[in-house]
């Protein structure tokens, strides 16, 4: 077989067989096919994308490039769930330790952030002593014994999903609906769950940049869980707004803490209660009314926040000595109206700025700062008020964060 | 500016601006831009196409990559030819001379041969002392004394193709009809001719599959002629059969040096008197009929044949001591009937194994093998005639070379 073959017939739209696939894809994680020649083939596949076929076959290819975790021997129903990534998005925290006080398994591996989405693994890390690499051993102990974990995801888990990953970041080759699933699932199916709640983020600032992309990209993954005979559901949330009041690492778990005691009630709060819902509705097979009520109950009656913090002691972690920075800048309004849009790019873009997020892999976090929103869309504003307040430790540029506030005369 | 906003401003179809392809191709001659950002480029182009002004705009960035040569200082009208590439392609060791006993300049630059088809430097190359590599001076003084030149392309003509049509070549991005174009179109504006011929070859064996991508092509090329004020015409002319009886380097000189001498009339005449005319035609401003009897005169009264002599003695080259090897093996027929086709392909493996062709840049040539076809396609064959010859340096596969000949019964 021959690597230009297998290009130029994906260049002109034929199907791929998966013993092509895997020739391309194995011979790349082999170094035996160069990163120029897998591009090229990415681009081709960007643009005249894949059969039903072809995406099952090259998930399977994915999660067969390493390991897959075994967790029959835990008992009960265990539920994953993914989000495509988004602006001052805690779901995980949130809606793991619900779930998880309802008798759930969560188990699951979350990333670090690059770019302008923060990651889960990045913000558990704020709190002092948290552990959030742990050993095969080590995370299947935690599951039985609490019902849920977050750690790092593995190095050995989907390999090949690291370095196409990496590839298709630095050659414009993200924006695939095939290939996009191929990542989120072939990672969910190794991760060994038996149901799988996903978070479409559709907006502006999202991977996935309107509806009719967000439902096709949600119809395929639902056929793909069929094929492993895992449930799949998918919520499609917008992406147009920050997720809850509070971007920056310290700041997202306080605000996590918060809502789970009840304190929270804002999109952020909508979000979680919808996704917690449909896991709990998966997991013990009921309606998703009755799923409701019960997931309401676990933070109306701080059982979800008795879990969270049984999870955070469990890898280590001291919430009592998370610092979130003492120098604060309040941002001012210079108008009066109605809040209509918050742009959550403008604002991960400053809060990445303060030191919250990475722009290369090297970059290191500063866990305290971070954007708190004073005011939510929706909400009326006066001359002088408060917008938001920019926590800080190094003196940075002059943000135009006023920019993301869009005020409406009434 | 970004490449990968370039890259996905393509993948979506739109066209890209002169600044903006400025940036990626320069970027990429200067190695800002990588490999597999080109590579990823490349296949956007080739899948979604370029409008017209992104060929233009193209051409003229790859013609400014390097020097441009002004041959205004020359008398006379400069007439260029170019072959898309065939199997036994020896047309400008014949139609070079031909024109220029007819008073018309031909400033050439060649290249060498990689994959199935021979370059033509190669083949003069295997003429004893011949020189392909000149100065500027030289050629210019070779063109003004006798008319003439065939030469290696120089290293600073446009600089940017062979960085691209290397990439193209190993990322299966060689198919587009517009980068072939530029490719063409911006070497042959940049080596000085006023008008240009591009014989376009056409059929399974060649770059161009199919008449409708041949006619498209010659379109574009004609069109970007325009731009320059450069008259050009373009022949497509069939590649499913070898132009003429010998293929491998020395073989075709003696072919053309026979050729000019009166004594071949088969494909090869006709297609070398077809692109004669044309550049006649072009060169002299009047009718394919009349043109088309001069060239045939010059033929037949040996002119063409002493400008090749004379060409050939001013580069230094002894044809008297070119050499074809001794050894020969007959392949006969085990069939009787009529040859019906004769696959080029298969005939180019089978020189190239021999010796005659390069599969990587650094094979080294043997100028002394190739196949000599002792029948053509209409002629009729008895078991244990001759079909044709191998002249070997070296023992070599047992080659199927009859698998060449589509023999059918009366």
């Amino acid at each position: 077989m021959n690597i230009i073959d297998v290009i130029d017939k994906k260049r002109k739209g034929d199907e791929l067989s998966k013993d092509e696939l895997d020739f391309a894809f194995n011979g790349y994680l082999n170094k035996d096919i160069l990163d120029y020649q897998m591009s090229s083939l990415l681009m081709a596949i960007c643009i005249n994308g894949m059969t039903d076929q072809e995406v099952f076959d090259l998930t399977d290819i994915f999660i067969k490039s390493g390991e897959v975790l075994d967790l029959s021997i835990i008992p009960g129903v265990k539920v994953d769930k993914h989000s495509t990534g988004g602006v001052g998005d805690k779901t995980t925290l949130i809606v793991a330790p619900i779930v998880a006080s309802l008798g759930i398994k969560i188990p699951k591996m979350s990333g670090r952030g690059l770019g302008l989405t923060g990651g889960t693994i990045d913000k558990l890390e704020s709190i002092p002593g948290f552990r959030v690499e742990v050993t095969k051993d080590q995370f299947m102990k935690e599951l039985n014994d609490i019902g849920m974990i977050v750690c790092s995801q593995t190095d050995n888990l989907v390999p090949l999903d690291k370095v196409i990953y990496s590839l298709r970041d630095v050659t414009g080759t993200v924006e695939s609906i095939p290939l996009i699933a191929v990542s989120i699932m072939s990672k969910k199916i190794a991760s060994g769950a038996d149901k799988i709640l996903i978070d479409i983020k559709c907006g502006d600032g999202a991977l996935i940049k309107d509806d009719r992309s967000a439902k096709e990209l949600r119809d395929l993954m639902i056929r793909i869980g069929n094929v492993y005979n895992k449930e799949v559901r998918c919520i499609i949330s917008d992406m147009d707004t920050p997720l809850g009041a509070c971007v920056g690492n310290a700041l997202e778990v306080a605000e996590a803490v918060e809502l789970l005691d009840g304190k929270v009630r804002n999109n952020l709060y909508d979000l979680c209660v919808d996704i917690a819902s449909n896991m709990v509705s998966m997991g013990k097979e009921i309606s998703i009314v009755d799923a409701r009520e019960e997931v309401i109950d676990a933070i109306n009656n701080k059982s979800a926040l008795a879990k969270f913090n049984q999870f955070v002691a469990y890898q280590g972690g001291n919430l009592e000595e998370m610092r979130i920075s003492d120098n604060k800048l309040e941002i001012k309004s210079t108008k009066k109206g109605v809040i209509t849009a918050i742009d959550a790019l403008i604002v991960s873009k400053v809060s990445n700025a303060l030191g919250s997020g990475r722009t290369s892999i090297d970059d290191v976090i500063d866990y305290e700062v971070g954007v708190f929103l004073n005011k939510q869309v929706g909400d009326s504003i006066d001359v002088g008020e408060t917008l938001c307040t920019l926590y800080y430790n190094k003196v940075s540029d002059n943000f135009n964060i006023t920019d993301a506030f869009k005020i409406e005369e009434k």
